[in-house]
């Protein structure tokens, strides 16, 4: 998803590209001047070591994206971007904040997970200094994580903190090597399994917050998505928000379950089955890392039919389809004098063309949030999540009110603003895979 | 859909089944005080000759729908509706009032379209004596009609009703016989095609505002869908809405075209295939009439879309499939970096199932606007039709969010005049295909 | 299944139904002199306690099958049926020759795995010669069992004949109770987990090839399929045939996949998902079983391109279906010059009514092939199996090749018989599923 | 076509393709020594102006085929196909040999059909002498025509060459431009349609034998089947064979329709709906053309079941798929008990693509044939056509079985004689739409 972020990034500020597939590009948006393409630099942590052209050149030739020749008229911003990305957290090595890719950040033994959190925000603030910018968005694209179950420690910011200062970062876990899921180290306090005091996901997500940077998390991952971490993002004024972009069938899901509610035609079961290709498909061999995946998927549709019914979600991994991702989905339903009908529908989509102009709205839309000063939960930008954040709306038309509603709300107000307003140049930063995303205003 | 709607209120006021289907069943709607099924009768204007309980087992055996013994336990109700139909309007036999149906009406000419109306309107009004109705709803059920297009005579209510008062009957235009299109005599004046001066649905609608009840059309012929009769509809009083209820296919196209435009996905071609065994199918065979067909269900994606696009639809006839109506609709779309992907949705619907509750759904709230006192178009229930009058939203959510507002609207107010209404009983009527649709509140 | 025979071969007695659906209808079948529906008798073995008619009454019910009142009028074949059903064998619970049923066989101790093949051979011989029936075919339409894997012991019969006198039969496992996967006994020389000597579907086959009758396997568990039976079979002169009867999307890989081999057109990726709502599927929710499910269906595709290429097969219990079961396939291909492109297709089929033509199909082809003498792998009926014994040819338009050579290599010398045969009557019986399937000639 | 042909042959020439998607890639082929793509030179008649390459690059940006460079790399074998591509025959002009293209063929104005022939069958001899064909094979891969009626003066050659004599060129009609239909002037003896004596396919066709040369035709439009030119080719010993390349949907029609009937499973009803973007797909737009079309793709079904059935066939043009063709058919069939179930499927593919390695196939195939010195219909070829000449055998494995049994007689006799032959160079030629096809064998 990063590398295409980059390249279509470089593409709109070239006028190689339209912006096809961003929804803060409908006239509606542009009351709240959000940063444009050309103000937004790029960064991250990453653990992989292929190059982000390496990347987006293995994508155009398996998937077929990026017409021929596009990739060779943005190699310069590719490679500006790939200077700045930083080492990513590895936890199970010995705990220090390194990756194995040569020529990037060399092992370093950290003291505690605290110590490990400080060392990221330093990245991240070292790299808006750098950049001149003013200010930074981190964006989670990384891989799914395993399923992370919340503990008594989770509840609290003070308990958490207390926790971070004392726990050896060893302890905790990376959380998405891509290529195969970690070797956990069976703690003996808890038996079988070792669960660490926290995934990386929010490792980063704490960085981000120590920076003062707005956190989004763009993937089923817990991120952000803890008692403890919530309740210090509202105190110290952070906007945050997650999980998992909703890019493909769970935005039918949302689109036609509000469709079956209003017309009270009874799901009896929806089934979906997802074929797909690419890296994220590898991941998602492992049961541990898919259950987490499927627990976002599934409840969309209860949540927006309003009852329990029977949902049934299957992902499987087939590396013929590279970036593409096939949705089939079967919905059972009954009408009236009891009828059973159904409704099938296959989804063919390019999952990092329909993630990467999400990932750029969010970033816009995280930044005007944080320039209005407010922290917390974002819950407005439901309509982009599977599982929203602060909102039990899942039905994607409520979803779109929400946002629409927040735009007017603040399109008023800016207009008043404006004749006021100082000149500025905003950015904003990514990162490949596993990374947190960067951005910056000057 | 006439005699699901009879077998699905019979069973309803037995208990023998829930409402599913029904739009009207969501709590939200308990405030308005709609006429409940057991309050309802049916009656009807009908040229086809087959019983309502003939028509209702050929379903149950060729499509699968009303479980075993549902016939046999509503034959009481089915036989009453069949006392209620009247002969319907035939205009090429020398323009009489009559149907073929040995036992229904026997021919009788009519001077004029005004005396034509007036004899329906009379019906109407014997209908609601008989059956002591407090107020009666007409539903146009009927099949299809061929196209029919407006002349300067249809712009203002004073110029058509002079015309309809001297224009002999015989010229007016059957609107579904249903086994074949009708022949039409060539007029001299026009060259090669003669144009009734109304088709047989608005016809009917005249009738209906003649006597008071408000019209509602179900079908994709003209119906109320005439400046002159809006107009007259206004002034009368009279609540009327149209055209083309949205059971499938368009349906979901309303659903779904929002989503595409939330995301910024370009639409490049929508090309729906729909296959259906029934009587509406084979009506479509003639292709004067599938125009018509076609230009309801082919302008929603663009009106939803707010943007013109490549849409096709084709209709086939495929008997082997009964009452089921098969939607096959490839979506092709443009995302980020020009990269084009796709939706396919295959829809398996029983169409008499889907129609029926709607129609009672329909016929429940213009009583209820009736009641209230209020004409002209109901746009406020543009979420039932694929081509609704009185407005140009064509997003489902939209149209939705207008029939939510409304609702909320009068359930303040309904509340406010609770104690001071008096008891009721309500009922309204009904009509086998072709016919209008009564109802009554006594 | 079985009762969809019961139902079924009434039907067609009683000329009720065409024979649709059934292979050896075709009029190349003639020649053969087949034994005629009305010649069957059907019993069984059992350890379901639902009636045959509370099983086909569900059926119809939930799966919209057998017409308003057929099964009113077949229901003292129904009866007949259950009346000849027998307790199976149950083996975790001390070893004996039990149901749970109430009124069916009481549990009886049995001392070895032989003695219980004994009195499984005795209920067919009674069953014989109560119905006076010539000849007797055993079809297996149990539930699946889990994955058996074959050891040292299964690949003679003079080493698995001595183990069958010495084991005792709780050591046994039984082969479906369908309702959940039985508890194994861990044993204590293999570890984890305890294998038994032969799975129950072995157990009848042994029992059939004892009292000399044909023996067909229609489900993906063992059956025949082992060294030391075949070899045995083989020997006595007996019949036998499997694996899992071929009904729906499998047959549709089998039918497909020579046209991509054909037209050179490489697969890619085969992706087949599968949703069900019946017993079948229920027991599929046990993973053991599902292995066993997935090998047998997802071998087919490699074997008829004739290279191994990425196959991939998922199945999901979705209740709602009831007895239909979907199926949903991605075939991803690569054409000249590399390009690749799709197929997909939905199969919506009932599979007992699939499956149940074919039970009768293979029960007249065994039958028939008994008569002529024969016995060991019948491999020409390939083409009604998903893995079929003693042929590696997996195309279907090949296995068809077989079976049509077969009958016409017969239909001669079955001309040249037929002045001189005598006249018979054939019968041929069947069970409830789990059980075994019995019928005659007397 | 033409296009991906030439494209084709030259990656396979330089090792940048492998051969999939060739028929006569299997190594059964082998014995045959068909001419390799090395040994094959194109050339061709075409009436539309755009250039080899450019075509290519069209579909190449379009419908993303022909991977990143590869067009440049075989630029030069375009460039000499280019050179080899004369004029073609255009009717409605004043009978001229004649294209409007700039730098083509400047308009001759042809005294009769008769001598059209003689100009086309010179070019095609010039042809095989400029480039040492040993034999060139002439395939018709032009758009397809309306449709064509056989009249009296069709069904012997006497008859049919005495007219050819006489009738003015003039009179005769262009068989495909490709962007409009034709206008064809009102024969004032026929009433309202003017019938040209012969199509242009059959022109072409006739052209072919004259040069001696094997004509196939890969279209719908008539060709050579027509009694009188079958019978003139089987005189003059000139192989010949068409109508119409079986590449997509009716190529799995072919394959299921034949497993429907070995099951007994009766089709109900077969609705094929096929969306297109490409040229072929606006052609099609012309209700007559279309009407020639869906003759050669409707009868598949009926005659490979056995009995007719209701089938169902549509076309749209759906510009934004390009050069890729969408099939979406719908089988509704009745099995055991005359339940009814149903089987979908969408097939995605890239029509040049798929056509291209059959039309090497077939020009490899028939230039075998016409070296062992047999003329008259190839029916051995069955397999590669719609509607294939001289079988009535519609089910793909018996068409395949006739191919390989070609192939094994042949196999053997060719491998008796392999001691005795020279050595030799074969080649042959091609056209743009609309053209013959050339190829020789010096």
């Amino acid at each position: 998803v990063a590398a295409t972020v980059a390249v279509g990034l470089a593409a709109l500020r070239r006028g190689l590209a339209t912006p096809l597939g961003l929804v803060t590009a409908d006239p509606a948006f542009e009351a709240l001047n959000l940063a444009s393409p050309g103000d937004i630099v790029l960064g991250g942590h990453d653990v992989r070591t292929q190059s982000v052209l390496d990347t987006a050149r293995a994508m155009h030739l398996g998937s077929g994206v990026f017409g021929d020749g596009l990739l060779d008229r943005v190699r310069g911003e590719l490679a500006a971007f790939e200077a700045e990305i930083r080492g990513g957290y590895v936890a199970q090595n010995a705990g220090n904040l390194s990756v194995s890719s040569p020529g990037r950040t060399t092992g370093e033994q950290a003291a505690s997970l605290q110590s490990v959190i400080n060392r990221l925000a330093e990245d991240i603030r070292d790299f808006a200094a750098r950049n001149r910018c003013r200010r930074v968005v981190v964006v989670n694209v990384a891989s799914t994580e395993p399923m992370f179950e919340l503990r008594a420690e989770h509840q609290t910011w003070r308990r958490l903190a207390a926790a971070l200062g004392t726990t050896a970062s060893k302890r905790g876990q990376h959380g998405g090597t891509g290529n195969k899921p970690s070797t956990r180290t069976p703690s003996p306090t808890e038996g079988g399994r070792y669960e660490p005091l926290l995934p990386a996901s929010a490792i980063y997500a704490l960085a981000a917050i120590e920076a003062g940077c707005p956190y989004v998390n763009f993937t089923p991952s817990t991120g952000v998505d803890i008692p403890a971490i919530i309740q210090h993002a509202r105190r110290r004024g952070v906007p945050i928000m997650g999980r998992d972009g909703k890019t493909g069938e769970t935005l039918l899901k949302s689109a036609l379950a509000p469709m079956f509610r209003h017309r009270a035609l009874r799901i009896l079961s929806w089934d979906g089955h997802n074929i797909l290709g690419n890296h994220d498909g590898a991941v998602l061999s492992d049961p541990a890392v898919k259950a987490s995946k499927l627990r976002t998927k599934d409840g969309v549709v209860a949540r927006a039919l309003g009852y329990e019914t029977d949902t049934t979600v299957s992902i499987q991994h087939v590396p013929s389809l590279d970036d593409w991702k096939i949705a089939w989905d079967h919905v059972h339903f009954q009408g009236f004098l009891g009828v059973k009908m159904s409704l099938q529908f296959t989804w063919q989509g390019c999952d990092s063309i329909l993630a990467a102009p999400l990932v750029i709205d969010l970033a816009r839309l995280a930044e005007f949030h944080a320039r209005k000063g407010v922290g917390g939960v974002m819950s407005h930008l439901a309509c982009f999540f599977k599982r929203p954040m602060g909102t039990d709306k899942a039905g994607l038309p409520q979803q779109i009110d929400m946002l629409d509603g927040y735009v007017a709300g603040h399109a008023g107000r800016e207009a008043g603003a404006a004749a006021r307003r100082p000149n500025r140049r905003g950015r904003r930063g990514r990162a490949a895979p596993i990374s947190p995303r960067k951005g910056r205003r000057s």
